[in-house]
């Protein structure tokens, strides 16, 4: 295996629509973009790299290697149309997640202990994966396939989530060495100058929310149904690291009444004064990023941040956080929705860090609504209206974790771009930092 | 002190409403009433019961006689209009909950260390703020009166609150002990026979929840503001021991698919097998209640079961919890509210115990919807769109535990009676169970 | 159960040996004189006193009342000579300590839980065996009751290490109370000149430690035995508060070079910074104590010390802890042995603390290596040389604790006088506080 | 880097003694002989094996292998006679094992997170450091060269314990992998038959033990002192797998009146149901080895026991373990210490196991006192009388964990012949069983 390191990932190359396409050809070219993608996200990483668990969130890079061939190997491969033949017996359980329907499974906080297989091992896994579910598709019957194809999209959307999740873990990896390494040397962006913050109102009414339409989208961002909104304002612009500072030096993590009570408790148990990542005093802050240590950019918007740090820092600032009914009905765009091209920081545009807005503001009003960080909500992840989680394993997919997470919304710069949706639904615990996570403010509108 | 073991607390002589009657002198016989209450609920205790914590959650019961206290001395006696003298200082520390704006407090789970102040010097402590708040009253200007009545409203639903923590900690703590000691030795209700299952529909729509009226409520419970609800239906009554018991009996705690990823993992760390106060195995089971060891009767409501127990039998069933919105729509029912009569099983029932309805169905067609057990929904614990927490302390009194909890709904067995209203917000994190918490079964209608 | 709070305790009249008095009558009397003291020791006590367990190594009062009396009813009223019937069947599980030959026991972490039976049904159940023991003794025949009184020996010996671990358990109660309370008001020795600190040699040799003699004393005392000691000084008196200070001061306790690893370890994990019960700061310092918060004496014996800290101090002051065996070789005193009389600072002074020794040295030129404080060695708690511990459940009381803890030696201000001996072996792990314990230097003499 | 997976390591050559070589030349011949054998014992690593830290007394392969570099760097290279240039600023802290004097650490629990340097840069830094050691050590002066020597001496014995703490943190590491990875496929030696237990005895009386020569020994070795021991018997060999069976059959693991107190709360504590890497059940065992899972050989010494469940064995067999002094005495064996020779079961053979005794009972009639497995004593690892850590950084080499932990005797099948010796005192917590630890017995023999 060769991981040159230092190399930049190459540019994915755009994939034509499943729906578009017809036939197995067209699917198995779209199923290899994706798992290339995934490897070429690797190419930065020593093998030492690929083997660290340095929290229980985080799951060593070769685990996801292995754990999304896994998911194709599983739900197609040893399933009624595949060949049933496992590529190794003891992977069903190394590298199942978290399906009880599929049986046991290796212990979460075990998954960094594992040196064997190999990462080599783990290519060679994926290569036969690949081969074989390529041959599969390629003699099955139209309606089989069909049957077949849907799994495999949700096998590659599967995929592209580990993407990110890849990233945000590698990044906590390399965060806890002394020697702060660097995952790839990029020049980042170095807009200095924040907008100014405006706010665009949305008077109260009936609006539709949740997806209904023909193309992919997960079980928890349907049925499309109706919500009642009390009328709200949404901030033009992210919240940025600069206005964020203002925030701790005010004492914002030395006072308790911006917190939530159990914010308050995870916040003194560990200690927190800043977003994870930030370092230093005062006005004089670095922030370790995938590119390595840099200098604390005030116009960037803030990241990794926890739901409990969010929420404080809206009620410092006399604002609340977005619903995520308020996110989607504010998102909406006839625009973007017509051209189906969402416009962002993505993982493709390979800065691995929020930057500022550069692009004048959109017909909306509201900039970056998509890529750069997740936008947390303060809605809990629960089911819609009419929320049934399919049968079978694939229903452990989402429906068992609505409970005691947070809506999160509008992708990051670890996201892939093809990968998000203005109904997507993200979600992680309150006190999740790890990930791509920053926030948007809102707030009430008097009724008169 | 005189404290007669076994002694039956007297009926609560029912308190004229604040509302109907003028003046300091009705306001200190409410006063006194909510205050007295509280005492005779304590009547049956030994010493030594006072003192004990048995796990975090739970606090010794002369904790509890001193917090309510303190909230009266702390936010009336020593605030502008009172007269400024602390009975002792260390109790300002000592007996503060959660109100970081008051100052420190003593380590929750540290309040079973304090075997002083000693019982008796507790209540020494009662009736001297007893005392002192009378005659503080007593003399107020008719504006002041009006301020401060608020603040003792607010107290004697404080205290409230803590009457039914009281008997739930009292339970947990009589329960820790081999010997199986009775809080009160009363008959029970020996209904044996289940009214049969039947469920109640609702169209969709816009529909108005949450608190306008004049009386007190909480301020969670506010604004009154719309919210649209889909077709729905609620069971006739709340699930039974006995349905319960067939989950059980089902392997309903060994069988992942039906519970929340947080709830199975929570069921396997405690090794949960049935409902917290069940012993026994099979068809023979007993339950631990405040008159001791009982035979389990399959008429009762279930109770004393998590947010993850219920939300597991509701899909074990083939049903699902309902949200507060649902909940608070379907308990509308114009009789009552004209009357201004609440029935149930309350604390001044003396049953310290849900059980089987007795009375014939009421209009609404839903059984026992207030009293007994208190419902979970599935509706997590969040503001109200315009929500807003008072300036101050007491806006730590709600608002800032609004993350991680779920909403209960309609009063228990050990809720005083004029406590409860239809708007009422209860609120626990999905892993309690100390509580008396049962459920009630919604379901999905069908869009056709 | 009349207990005036601050009364005193009596002096516990002084007993006639076992050895010398012959029959029932006399060992009835010394057992009843046992059995007062203990109660006279908690006549200071308020009921709530009684419940609370503060940390896991400490337990109730009334747990204390209890467990001493299970052990003469256990292996006394229900042993072959006994009566046979248990007090009530639940207190053989509920005050078992550690006896697994005996059945199970109540978890240790929740003698705090139980506040049944109350503090006056365990009055009642020591009121019921001290006079079912006393028939019992009665009508035994000689032989035996010569068999029996063995066990009550034993009993009354294990009763009066409770009464010892009874005061240093409600010391540490009363301590976690921020309002400081009083166990007994006593004026306390005010002896400010501590003496200066003289060495006394003892040369290299065989010598004879371990009991052999007719009277009672452990098993882990036996069998008496050879050793060889290398030559060895003793300092003539304990560490002194004032010289702990200065190990304080000069930052003891920031500064690994002195600590065993382990040592450093607990200081750092558990925040050590000074002695247990030690307030304050710099030179200003108070220190807890069962008479309340009273100034530091620099001229007292300095307490309450784990074996972790006495060793850093001792490594700080170039010397180093005596072994048990130089401890004892030393404290050989023909006069002592002769009049059979221990002179020292014991619990029936009445003043719960240390305090500097006020006589002329003895012949022996060691002050106090009797009461006032134990003295830890540098031994750790292991058999001697031919010790087999006892068949049966009485095996249990020694024998597999002989692992992870230190020696300490000589008794404390809370040791009944009449308890101790020369051969004596105390024991605790080598980060226990809260009992009275400080500390004798010594070193090595360089052979020539 | 090349590394065949499955080649064997080579016998190292046996080395000259320093003491016989003069000058530099020789010793640097010995450092590198050292110095391959470690590099030569990690030949069969994957990368990945080299960074999983499996739990926090292991540390990974590359930790050890830096670590050995930094101890020769850290008091050689950066001391006043070295070129003061350190490899790497941030090796300092982060390859730092416990030298509070040489300044601050990398946490010991988060060895495993450090995926950077890498294995290769880690073979890089010894590859440096051992060419400036050795410029150095030729550019020396006599006087000069002969202080560097002790050190580099005392590097090289550091190094030897830890090529067998890489030996058995490897075997951990591969235990935790359901895979089952063998180390290096090794035939192993299949002898079956155990001979006979026999005992030899030892007469009461005073003996020298501790080291006193002019050749390399550990500080705690010294000095030389007389202790008095009672007559005692040593069993002629070690405890087999196949009477450790019997005891486990016996219900050894379910009877607490075999074991220490603290032994008994580890083993409920953990479910040791068996020594570690015992699988199966019944006469139907395997165990794991470096070569993989293999049948339970009854004839083996048993292996990976700890001291508590050592102590329990020979309580259950009626005896106890040695004293080190009793262990030392035993092995005095004037053949062996003319010829300076220790015959045993050492890493140089490349067996990684121990195994039955194959040659005829020694005249001493004890076999196997060296090699296949450390045998337990019941002494505690504490000071002789006498000792003195030495002054600095090195006098943290051992001193500092003279407490909680019990010292084994004899080498084992991951020990280098070189490294052992008659008065070497090995030492773990009583709790540790992931060394090549088993056991002999011992026994009182009754004065007359």
């Amino acid at each position: 295996m060769e991981t040159p390191a230092g190399s930049r990932p190459q540019q994915a190359p755009v994939a034509p629509s499943q729906q578009e396409a017809g036939g197995a050809a067209s699917l198995i070219s779209e199923y290899l973009q994706v798992r290339q993608q995934t490897e070429r996200l690797c190419e930065p990483l020593a093998t030492e790299d690929y083997v660290v668990q340095s929290m229980v969130d985080v799951s060593p890079a070769k685990w996801h290697l292995a754990h999304t061939t896994w998911f194709f190997e599983t739900f197609l491969l040893l399933g009624p149309d595949g060949d049933q033949r496992p590529h190794h017996h003891a992977y069903q359980r190394l590298f199942n997640s978290y399906y009880n329907s599929v049986g046991d499974m290796h212990p979460r906080p075990q998954r960094g202990l594992i040196s064997r297989p190999t990462v080599e091992e783990i290519y060679s896994y994926r290569r036969d994966v690949d081969r074989r579910l390529q041959s599969m598709l390629a003699r099955l019957d139209p309606p089989t396939l069909e049957k077949s194809s849907a799994l495999v999209e949700l096998g590659m959307h599967h995929e592209q989530q580990h993407q990110e999740l890849l990233l945000t873990d590698i990044k906590h990896v390399l965060s806890c060495n002394p020697l702060r390494p660097v995952y790839l040397d990029v020049d980042g962006d170095e807009r200095r100058v924040s907008s100014p913050l405006g706010w665009i109102g949305f008077p109260e009414g009936l609006y539709w929310i949740g997806y209904s339409g023909p193309a992919f989208a997960y079980d928890n961002e349907r049925p499309r149904h109706q919500v009642y909104a009390g009328a709200f304002e949404l901030a033009t612009r992210e919240v940025t690291c600069g206005e964020y500072l203002e925030f701790v030096e005010d004492g914002g993590y030395r006072r308790p009444e911006f917190w939530l009570s159990d914010g308050w408790a995870a916040a003194q148990k560990r200690n927190w004064i800043s977003p994870l990542y930030w370092h230093g005093k005062g006005r004089s802050r670095t922030v370790f990023t995938l590119a390595g240590e840099r200098e604390l950019n005030p116009a960037d918007p803030v990241c990794n941040v926890s739901h409990y740090e969010a929420d404080a820092f809206a009620r410092w600032a006399g604002a609340r956080l977005p619903t995520e009914a308020e996110w989607e009905i504010a998102a909406h765009d006839p625009d973007v929705e017509d051209s189906g091209t969402i416009e962002g920081n993505f993982v493709e545009d390979g800065l691995f860090h929020p930057c500022a807005p550069s692009s004048p503001l959109p017909a909306t009003g509201l900039s970056q609504m998509y890529g750069g960080v997740w936008e947390w909500t303060r809605s809990p992840y629960v089911p819609y209206h009419g929320y049934k989680a399919p049968p079978g394993a694939l229903g452990e997919y989402n429906g068992k974790f609505m409970s005691g997470q947070m809506v999160l919304r509008g992708g990051s710069c670890a996201t892939p771009r093809r990968h998000i949706r203005r109904t997507y639904r993200n979600f992680f615990p309150p006190d999740a930092r790890w990930q791509f996570s920053g926030l948007r403010l809102a707030r009430d509108v008097a009724a008169n």
